[in-house]
C-alpha cells in the first residue's frame, strides 16, 4: 500500500481529461499537493492509504473552476454603483473610491473574495489590481492558487506612485513571488486607454526578459476603441500588436469590440481571451464574439471580472451566463453547449493562467478540486453532468474545495479564513464606504 | 398583548409596499396565514406575542418570489435534451417523453419542483401542465400557493383524452379547487399553434362565464409566428385578440416575437406578460421587448418556464438573467435596473397570478415570505438590498420560506416534503428515463 495525504471518493468523478472521462464511483489520491491517482474508488483504496480519507455520498468530484479575469478587492464595492455604463461607472464611481482604499481594506476585500470563490468552487484565478502585494500576500495566507499582476497605468496609482518606476515596482513583486508554488506573477498593463505605447512596449519587453505572462484589458467596449483611436491613432488590438503585447503568454480580458481581422490576430498569435459575460452584459459593453473566436481556434477562458460589475465571483453563474447569452446573440440554441463552457471554465482557465496541468483531474496535476452535493433539488435528476454544471447548478452545491491538496472549504467552514472575524472587518469597511 | 401564530424578525425587512419601504430591525406578525403587522421588531414584540417567535440574525426578510410561468413536473426532464432550438426540443424530445409520464411521475416531478422553489425562495407560481390534478393535489400537500391550469390542445393529451371534452375536464378541475385558499384554477389553452380558433374562443368564453383567469403561451418565437400565419392566417397576438383571449385576467407567457402594434395591444388590453429570460435565451427564441413593454405601461411578471429549458426553477437566477440580458440587448446599462426586476418577481408575479395582495409585505396580505442569510460571502458588504437580490444572490442564501403562514423550509429542512424519500423516488424515475 502506498501512503498518501488525502483520498476523496464520490459517486461521479468528472475528470476533464483529454477524453472528458467520467468515472462512476471514482476517487482521487493526493500527495504533496499533487494528484497521485485518479480512478475507480475501490481500485484506489486497494492501492493507496491516506492520512485523511473522505467518502462522499450523492456527490460529484471535478476540477476546481478557474476565474480567468478578476479584481479581488472589488468585493468591497459590490453593489456600490449599479446600472451604469462602463466609463461612467469606472471614472465617476469606482476610480475615486479605489484611490481611498487602504492596505487593510485591500486585504479584507481579497479575503472576502477568497471566501466567496472557495464557497462556490473556484480554486484559482487571474487577478489584476492596485497595490497587488496586499492581494497576493492575502491570497497566499488563504491558500488559493493565482496569477497576479500590479495594474499599471501612465498616472500614479495606489501601487505605483510614479509611473516612471513601474518596472522597478513590478520587478520587486516578481522577485517576492519567485519560487511560490501557488502564486505566479505576471506583467499587467491596465489597458490601452490608461497607458501609452511606450509603457506597453516596456511591459512586453520586461515580460519577455523575465519569462512572465502578460495580462491586459483589451477591446472591452466601443468607447475604448474610440479612445484608443484618439490617443494612439489605432484600434486597441493594433496598438497591442505593434507593441508586442500579444502572444501565447498573454491573457487579454474582454475582447468585445473586435473586427474579423482582429479575431484572426488573436487566434494566430495564440493570445488567450478571458471572456466575462456577466460583466459585459451588466455594463452594456456588448457581446464578445465567442462563437466566432472558437471557430477560429482562439484560446478562451471565462472570468467574472470584479465583484462590482457582476456582482458575484461565482463561476457557475458565469458558465450559465456564457452558455445562455451566446445562444441569444447568435439566435442559435446549439451555440456554446454545456461542455464548451465547462471547458472554458476549467481547461481554458488553465490557459488564461498559463499554468499547464490545471483544470483537469489527471495524475501529476495540481490537486485543485471540488465536490458538489447532487442531493440539492436543482441537481435532481441528473442525465448529463456537464449540463447540470452549466445550467442547473448555482455554485452553492459546492461542499468541498481543495487547493494544492489542502481542504480549504468543507460544508460551511473555511480552514484558512477566520470567517466570523472577516465579517466583522467587512462590516466596518461597509460603514466607512457608506459615508463616502 | 395580541396573540398571533408567528413572529419573524430580521436586520432588514424589504416590504415591496407602495413606497418600497425598507425597515431596519423589522418584523412581521402572522395569524391564520395573513400578515397582521409589519414594522419595527421592538414595536411588534411590544404589541404581539406568538406561538413561535423567530429572531433571525444577519438576515433579510422579504416577500416570497412568484414564478409567473412554469411547468412543474418538467423537473424530471431537467438536462434531458439541451442545446437544441425550441421546436426540435419540443417535438422530437419533450412531447414524446411527456406522453409516457405516469400520474406517479407527475406527482414526484411536482414535489421536486416544490422542493426546489421552497429552497430558493419561491412561494407561489403559475403552472400549466398535462393531467393537472396530479400537479395541484401534490402542490396542495406541499403547502405552496399557485394558479394552475390543464394545458389544452386540439389533440388528445395525458390530461384530456378527447379534445371535444376539454370544457368538461377543466370544469371538473375548477370545481375541485373551488374554495381552496392557496390554489386557484385558470383556463389554459396551450398556444395558438397547438389549438384552433374554435378552442380558443370556447376557452375565453368559459373563463369569462366562470370568472377564471386565462394562461397561454404566446408569441414565443418566430417559428410560432410562422406556424400561426400558416394555420390561422394571422400572427399569434391577432389570433388571440380576435378570439377574446387577451384581457386583464389573462397571462401570456413569453411574448418574444412582437410588433410594436402588438405591444400596444398587450398594454391596452392589460394582458399580463410572463417573461422567461433564461428559457428564451436557452432555446434561442429571442429577447422579449421588455423595456419597450414597460415603457408602454404593460404588466409584466417573471418566470422560469419548465426546468427542462432553464434548467432550474430559481427566481434569483431569473432576476439576474432578466437584468443582464436587456442591458445587452438594448446596449444600455440603465435598462432593467435592480428594483424593476425585483418588482417583476414579486408585484408583477401577483399580477400574473391575478392575486391582489401577493408579492408585498403589508398588513392583510397573505403571509408568504422568505429570509436570506446576509452572512454568505456573496452578500457582503451590502449597500443596496435590491442590487444584491438582483445581481449577487444565488438563491441558496434562502434560510426560511413561509407560505400562508406555515414554515415550509428552514435551514435545510422541508416540513411538508419527505425529502430523503423524494430523492429515492426521483432516482427510480431517472433510471427509467435513461432507458427511454
Amino acid at each position: 500500500m502506498i501512503h498518501t495525504d488525502l483520498i476523496v471518493s464520490a459517486d461521479l468523478v468528472l475528470t476533464q481529461n483529454d477524453s472528458r472521462e467520467l468515472i462512476e464511483n471514482g476517487a482521487v489520491a493526493v500527495s504533496n499537493g499533487v494528484l497521485q491517482a485518479v480512478g475507480k474508488a475501490d481500485e484506489i483504496r486497494s492501492t493507496y492509504t491516506a492520512g485523511r480519507d473522505i467518502a462522499l455520498t450523492r456527490s460529484l468530484l471535478m476540477p476546481g473552476l478557474i476565474n480567468a479575469h478578476t479584481h479581488m478587492p472589488m468585493t468591497l464595492l459590490r453593489g456600490k454603483a449599479d446600472d451604469l455604463p462602463l466609463m461612467t461607472w469606472l471614472t465617476e464611481h469606482i476610480f475615486p473610491l479605489e484611490a481611498k482604499l487602504t492596505p487593510h481594506m485591500l486585504q479584507v476585500g481579497t479575503r472576502l473574495a477568497c471566501a466567496e470563490m472557495l464557497r462556490t468552487g473556484t480554486t484559482a484565478f487571474n487577478d489584476m489590481y492596485l497595490n497587488e502585494p496586499q492581494v497576493y500576500r492575502t491570497v497566499d495566507e488563504c491558500g488559493m492558487r493565482a496569477m497576479v499582476g500590479e495594474g499599471l497605468s501612465c498616472y500614479p496609482t495606489l501601487g505605483c506612485s510614479d509611473p516612471a518606476l513601474a518596472l522597478e515596482v513590478i520587478g520587486a513583486q516578481a522577485d517576492e513571488l519567485a519560487g511560490n508554488r501557488r502564486i505566479k506573477y505576471c506583467v499587467a498593463p491596465h489597458s490601452v486607454y490608461t497607458t501609452n505605447e511606450e509603457t506597453l512596449a516596456k511591459c512586453a519587453d520586461f515580460a519577455q526578459k523575465r519569462g512572465l505572462p502578460l495580462h491586459i484589458h483589451l477591446a472591452e467596449s466601443k468607447t475604448e476603441t474610440a479612445q484608443s483611436l484618439k490617443m494612439h491613432g489605432a484600434r486597441p488590438v493594433e496598438v497591442c500588436r505593434r507593441q508586442g503585447v500579444l502572444g501565447p503568454s498573454t491573457t487579454a480580458a474582454h475582447c468585445v469590440d473586435l473586427t474579423d481581422a482582429e479575431m484572426d490576430i488573436l487566434a494566430e498569435t495564440r493570445t488567450v481571451v478571458a471572456h466575462n459575460p456577466r460583466s459585459n452584459m451588466k455594463l452594456a459593453s456588448g457581446a464578445a464574439p465567442v462563437d466566432a473566436l472558437l471557430k477560429k481556434g482562439a484560446r478562451l477562458g471565462l472570468g467574472t471580472d470584479g465583484a462590482s460589475s457582476n456582482n458575484s465571483l461565482n463561476m457557475f453563474a458565469e458558465m450559465s451566463a456564457c452558455a445562455l447569452m451566446h445562444k441569444l446573440v447568435n439566435a442559435e440554441a446549439t451555440s456554446l453547449p454545456a461542455q464548451t463552457v465547462l471547458d472554458m471554465a476549467t481547461l481554458g482557465g488553465a490557459e488564461a493562467l498559463h499554468w499547464p496541468g490545471l483544470g483537469r483531474l489527471v495524475p501529476g496535476s495540481p490537486a485543485d478540486f471540488i465536490a458538489l452535493d447532487l442531493g440539492a433539488p436543482n441537481m435532481q435528476p441528473m442525465y448529463e453532468a456537464a449540463s447540470h454544471l452549466a445550467y442547473a447548478a448555482s455554485g452553492h452545491e459546492v461542499s468541498l474545495t481543495v487547493v494544492d491538496g489542502q481542504v480549504l472549504y468543507e460544508n460551511g467552514s473555511f480552514s484558512s479564513i477566520d470567517y466570523p472575524g472577516l465579517l466583522e472587518e467587512v462590516r466596518e469597511i461597509q460603514d466607512w464606504m457608506r459615508r463616502q
